[in-house]
């Protein structure tokens, strides 16, 4: 590999001989000296060369340079605190244009985000865009780090199945051979299967799919899903627990390592959360919204998108917290799989997890009992033959255990404090959009 | 939750109270007293309950034990050398029945791979298949760490997507809304966007998809792969180099974590490889094969499965490595996207990984200047209307770049020296597979 320096690693180098390897970002092309603003995955700097004898090579190279062409540069490294650009320039003595780009970029900073996303390749060289897909790698590895060293298992579900793994609605049907299959609209069962396995403790981090007409900010018919599941709980709480520390993990990393960048690049200040989350049954915040003036417009018991906000506000206002757990949901409106209060059986021993006012995670123990599960299910109008291979799990035994499903994307968004899902996906997939 | 103590932990507390969960193994119900072999995540543990009077309520509870029933114990936890699994038992004060499990067993030790897969479930609880999945969680936590301590940047690209990735064999069609998408049997084209979009170093943990009717051992429908992508490569040795690094680092981890175990579950020894693999161009591998004695029964260059055998029998007599980088391969049998050699443009500047004897990895250089891409597509027949959305990709600048994929079932098979995917794969899909 050619000793190559990246952009970051300049300031901490003395004056002398460098090469860079970047793309082209802007071109002044003078009379007498002439600059490139060189970008790589770390930042962007600027090369100078002037016009002299015998420098007529390099001259007219820069002056064919299209936005985006890729080059490898040797020069020579000069700090200069007159540089504007990070207080350092590069004299270049050699340019190699690796590849050259179409002089007409088909996106400006202004373009609308869905041609920006028809030429995702050119956006994603943003700054931003690159940061916000460093920052979801520290956090992910730092999710899977907490989880690694408590013994966790990872586990890769398949994607494929025979049969709808939540509900009928909503899903993509394949052709596999001669027969019809499913896409997974989550690993829930997979991963419940793994506890009647005695795995104990697991996580999984990938793709889900929702045949889901919905055009709005929050949807995606595939995204990222960050779900865990575990043995031996008491009660939803234990799950809750888990999941608030690893979230104040994730976020501790993100602050440490990307922190500075994202102040000035997004004007968003991480916060790391303080533990406990605050928790407020879904009744009691119910109350609260309507006492804070809002009228919830649903039919059923769950809180509108309005709801959440307000609850949310409610808890920063109260408590200082981005985050709130909400508690305890009615039957009616949970999985058949949710496990029910002993004492109230209209209640499930579930949550939601709402941060900064928008649902990114819904979290229960699970029914462990066969007998419960069968009549949750049928209760729900469930086909208890299409559930065999499922109630199989736990006709063999089964431990208590449950866990949580949290969209990848959607974590992104509210830490970034971005208004679309389509912003923080690598390639978006809805509706309307395939490609590219 | 409820003081748990994993089996694992016993050894080093001293006697005294103690909680174990897990499930049972076996029972044997003698006159004067019971023993239940009890079995978590981490190991058994011995249970005795002497039948003596005020005990009934638990000697009745475990004279009617099936297997696998999942229990709550407290006990006094009591260290004794006679007691040959683990020198330890745990004397019951109370027993909880968590979960009763039906009591036949629909599987035995010596029952078919394909019947244990139908219960794959109960398949699990075996000590072997549940260090299977955490030496793979620890193979993956070594690479992605790997790769995060060197600022890749970690990507989910979409598996639904709106053309063939690779080729049109093997493809699964999906009902999109109102037209077809298809299932991607490869990131291979995202990952290299990646690259287009300055992301530098990308790596990826996913689900693949081959719509392939095969039934051999080493073929699956759906199979977990991991890929990365880098650029500013000088050539595909810059690949291997990292491939070998990678490797190195997660068999490190491995040995570390679980090689007492692995010796006496799978009597297999882990060997961390030396640095570098040795390499050997597909033609010379070829004469060596012949040489051999083996005639390779193929209509194109490449090796058969037994020529596979061959070259690393070969190889570990002759340096006594379990790896060879196989480089070189002509073009005939490479993708339209492997770069050639500048001075023998019927040679690619790719490798493929053999470990043991077993193909694990096909990796390149990719080309990256867009009339060479369109120029090797047509060479092989492609259709480039249909590769629009790719030399996109290109036409605004590429780097020089280049990057590997690999099957992790595969690794995972040859790591422990097991027969088939279908034992190292949580649960397997093939042609006739799709459940549990």
């Amino acid at each position: 590999m050619t000793e190559r320096s990246l952009v970051s690693a300049l300031p901490a180098l003395a004056d002398g001989p460098v090469t860079v390897q970047g793309w082209v970002d802007t071109v002044r092309d003078q009379k007498k000296v002439q600059f490139v603003v060189l970008r790589d995955e770390s930042g962007a700097v600027q090369l100078v060369n002037p016009r002299s004898e015998g420098r007529e090579g390099i001259s007219d190279a820069i002056s064919g340079l299209a936005q985006g062409s890729f080059l490898t540069v040797h020069g020579q490294l000069k700090h200069d605190e007159r540089v504007k650009l990070g207080g350092l320039e590069v004299r270049i003595d050699e340019l190699v244009v690796e590849t050259e780009a179409i002089a007409e970029t088909p996106i400006a900073d202004d373009t609308s985000i869905d041609k920006r996303l028809d030429w995702r390749f050119l956006d994603l060289r943003q700054p931003r865009n690159n940061l916000l897909f460093r920052v979801q790698t520290t956090f992910l590895h730092a999710l899977r780090t907490y989880w690694v060293e408590r013994d966790y298992i990872e586990i890769f579900t398949p994607k494929l199945m025979a049969s709808a793994s939540e509900s009928k609605a909503e899903l993509f049907k394949v052709d596999y051979f001669d027969r019809p299959a499913y896409l997974a609209q989550s690993p829930q069962f997979f991963k419940q299967m793994a506890q009647t396995a005695g795995f104990g403790k697991v996580f999984e981090v990938g793709p889900v799919f929702r045949a889901d007409p919905s055009f709005t900010s929050r949807h995606a018919t595939e995204f990222t899903g960050v779900d865990a599941e575990i043995s031996w709980i008491d009660s939803h709480e234990d799950v809750m627990r888990m999941q608030e520390e690893l979230l104040r993990a994730g976020l501790q990393a993100v602050k440490d390592k990307h922190g500075d960048e994202i102040r000035e690049l997004f004007d968003v200040e991480i916060t790391v959360p303080e533990l406990p989350f605050p928790r407020i049954p879904l009744l009691e915040a119910r109350r609260i919204v309507e006492e804070r003036g809002h009228h919830i417009d649903r039919a059923d018991l769950d809180l509108d998108p309005e709801g959440e906000r307000q609850i949310a506000a409610y808890v920063k206002e109260t408590y200082g917290h981005e985050f709130v757990f909400v508690t305890d949901y009615p039957a009616s409106i949970r999985p058949f799989y949710h496990m029910r209060h002993d004492d109230d059986p209209t209640l499930t021993k579930s949550y939601d997890l709402i941060w900064n006012g928008v649902e990114i995670t819904t979290g229960a123990q699970r029914e462990h009992r066969v007998e419960r599960i069968e009549a949750q299910a049928l209760e729900k109008g469930m086909d208890l033959e299409e559930l065999e291979f499922y109630l199989d799990f736990f006709r063999y035994g089964a431990p208590p255990h449950g866990g949580f499903g949290m969209g990848l994307a959607r974590v992104l968004m509210l830490m970034l404090h971005q208004s679309t899902l389509r912003e923080v996906t690598f390639l978006f997939r809805g509706p309307n959009r395939l490609t590219p």
